[in-house]
């Protein structure tokens, strides 16, 4: 481990934060609201802190694969840290633990919250809060990178371990410009969502604080209600459709722009993505329709909605689906656990790697009725090399164990089995609701400070995709050594 | 596929299942039961069937790898629907499906029930529900090698297809013998518990049918309320160690008996059972002390005896634990899935492919601490081939995919979660109860028959471990080739 290099980018995080924490101060600022100490006092806060640390002088300034994991698992908490101090501070939270779960929640974009009374709160603050998503959706730290003006060796490792995945981070040769361009993307895609709510009838505030959970796929919403609060059409199919849109994989943007627009339809993974997009829609639909909803197009409309929702991560409702049938309900929680595609802002387990496992699937079937041919498993025209689908294949036995043992730590609580199911299914895939107590007109303020730290801890496992945090325990990760 | 082959090996499967019908016949004969006449023509049809079957006369006397898939997953299909005959027809099934659920239950050792009073039925129909746990414990289809004098060239395929799992088939080099070897013990396990239960005063019958139960790691009884119907404390405990002793790999008795007993505490498979129920054991006697049973004895009994009954996926039960608190309750759910040891009569997962989920998973956390590093994965001081792990780790998918399409069909019927979650986890995990309306107290009656078919097939779907059902729907499985 190079100290010296995890510590110097780390601070200039720190004062990355800093700065986004600039545009929620304005908002309390025009508002008068009783929130602007709070930002104040933790901006100067990080600013101190990112500086002392980002002063470091390394000798060595190569950062390894390791550095990488290092920096964006460590940066992760600490930014989730400082940035539920203004929550603490304002005193919209009561206790740290909230403040951090909120934090988290924010930037992991998962929109699982502790707040019961939203409405009533300054809006600095909910501005502050829906700003995490939109900052934490792409990445913080390729943000940094798309900020900085010298991109170091090492970038490629935080980018890789931020968003890791099966597909690889650079979509042109020089990261620094992979970040800028995937983040112009981000900003047009915010601007024209931005622009179509205010069209529709949003207020211009609450336009930029849904369009933020909107392409972060996050989900905090400033109304107690969800989107449901608007009870409006339009705006439920301008959200709708960007949810979908943000659960793409990014680059397909880039090569549509360059002119390849049919590259977005050739992909597999998106066809897969609106395969079961389609098809979950469909059954919902037919699930729902006579016993929820009376008339067929509101049963699709709120189907649509919420399944956009879910797949996607983000968590925004417009009913609350915690009241539907069984068979509708283990269907989304299924979708909790596909999430959106790699590339995309949206969590879960990505369908990539859903895709990957099937074929490594039927392959071990194929394999037993010709044992001695040889499959090799393709995604696209492009072989997938065994190393990546035995990767794939435990990282999905890792999902699943990171799962269980949440579970288990949140069940010694005694709530009933569905709500501590899917709380950690809702905050490990980032999507936010779930089912029960902590459905979508629910909230986790009832949780236990042990849960919530749990709960927090699986935003960021599984926003960062297992691997950065889970190398933290192990104490060879720690050791200095010069590869 | 050799169509000869597979039609002469079946045949050959439902002779030996009319001969493993007399002693229930017996049975019903000494009672007296108004079950004799279905037993009776049962037999005879399996006889006319089987023997039709078997004088086929195929020129190529081969069984190629996917013959032996063939012939074990339709032979379990067959046995299953000729072992419902002596329900059905004596009437103590109002259905076909009731009958053959009961079946299916009863060889694939999963021990749910669809059968609402137990306590009135005649004798030889619960003597053959419970005889059915015993035969399909080893593996029907072994059991045939072992009673057959000559074994064709292609048993090993066969062998290999009824329990796959990563071990390989044979302890000795001839294949009979290995069969013999593994049904002597087992017989011999069988003996003594009937004798330590008779000593504990459990009446003769009873301790036959329950011992079935015991060493099939079944879970049919003869009472409403399982083994808590004795209260007997001695008898709890002799059941809680033949449950977990048939929960481990039968090759380690076999080495045992050769002197090496050393072989058994050295496998880690072995270690890690233990550790699994020790821990959970632990678990749950701290979590129900004091809330649900006053005395520390008493958790601590029916915990143990609990545990060891859901992880041998046997389903026994002595008391409800599904009043238990969600955190047990969860325990028990992990247990279902996953069951017992490679080579054992135990359902689930099985220990050695958990304890290789782990070693890849640690792996793969490794390669990214040291990326030049190579690591392969050991089992005791045995390499794993890369290929082995490939198919362990999709089989994990593959069992969780299962698991989820069959959560979906159930679903549908709109029951509450708990119940359709662990009605299929027990099913396909071979256990027997669930939890909700299908706990220890509860039963399967009250599912339709599309449920109902859907279990049945779970049932058989998990004693296979997956691959032989899933290949009868691959078109090109039943292609005739000459391999």
């Amino acid at each position: 481990m190079n100290f010296g290099m995890v510590l110097k980018n780390l601070g200039i995080l720190l004062i990355c934060e800093a700065f986004i924490m600039v545009p929620s101060l304005f908002v309390s600022i025009i508002n008068k609201g009783y929130d602007i100490r709070a930002f104040i006092i933790t901006i100067v806060i990080l600013l101190i802190v990112g500086f002392l640390a980002a002063s470091v002088k390394p000798k060595n300034k190569n950062i390894y694969a390791r550095d990488g994991f290092a920096i964006v698992a460590i940066g992760w908490i600490l930014i989730s840290f400082f940035g539920s101090l203004p929550f603490v501070f304002s005193g919209v939270t009561s206790s740290f633990i909230d403040g951090f779960f909120e934090a988290s929640s924010g930037f992991t974009t998962t929109g699982a919250s502790i707040l019961t009374e939203i409405e009533g709160l300054p809006k600095g603050i909910l501005f502050w809060r829906s700003f995490t998503h939109w900052a934490g959706g792409m990445g913080v730290l390729v943000m940094t990178l798309a900020l900085l003006p010298s991109v170091g060796k090492g970038s490629l490792q935080i980018m890789k371990a931020e968003s890791p995945g099966p597909t690889p981070g650079k979509i042109v040769p020089r990261l620094g410009h992979t970040a800028k361009i995937l983040y112009i993307i981000y900003f047009g895609i915010t601007i024209i969502q931005v622009v179509l709510l205010v069209l529709a009838g949003m207020p211009l505030y609450d336009s930029l604080v849904h369009t933020f959970g909107t392409v972060g796929t996050g989900g905090f919403s400033i109304k107690n209600l969800s989107i449901g609060a608007y009870n409006n059409v339009y705006i439920e199919i301008i959200i709708t459709i960007f949810m979908l849109a943000c659960g793409v994989n990014f680059s397909l943007y880039y090569q549509a722009l360059k002119g390849n627009v049919k590259a977005i339809f050739k992909d597999e993974e998106f066809r897969l993505y609106m395969g079961i997009v389609a098809t979950s829609i469909i059954l919902i639909t037919i699930n729902i329709y006579g016993n929820v909803f009376k008339s067929l197009g509101q049963a699709l409309r709120h189907s649509s909605f919420q399944v956009a929702s879910v797949i996607t991560t983000t968590g925004y409702a417009t009913t609350d689906f915690n009241q539907w049938p069984s068979f509708s309900k283990i269907i989304l929680i299924l979708l909790m656990f596909v999430g959106g595609s790699a590339g995309s802002t949206g969590g879960g387990i990505k369908n990539i790697r859903i895709l990957l496992l099937f074929k490594a699937m039927k392959r071990e079937l194929l394999k037993i009725i010709h044992p001695r041919a040889v499959y090799t498993v393709k995604f696209g025209n492009k072989s997938i090399e065994e190393e990546t689908l035995t990767e794939i294949l435990s990282f999905f036995f890792m999902y699943i164990f990171i799962f269980i043992i949440a579970l288990l730590i949140i069940s010694l609580e005694g709530k009933d089995m569905l709500t501590s199911f899917t709380s950690v299914a809702a905050t490990l895939g980032n999507i936010g609701p779930g089912l029960g107590m902590v459905g979508p007109m629910g909230n986790f303020s009832q949780f236990s400070d042990l849960s919530k730290m749990v709960l927090s801890l699986c935003m960021i496992i599984g926003r960062l995709e297992i691997y950065p945090m889970l190398l933290l325990i192990f104490p060879t990760f720690w050791k200095k050594v010069n590869v």
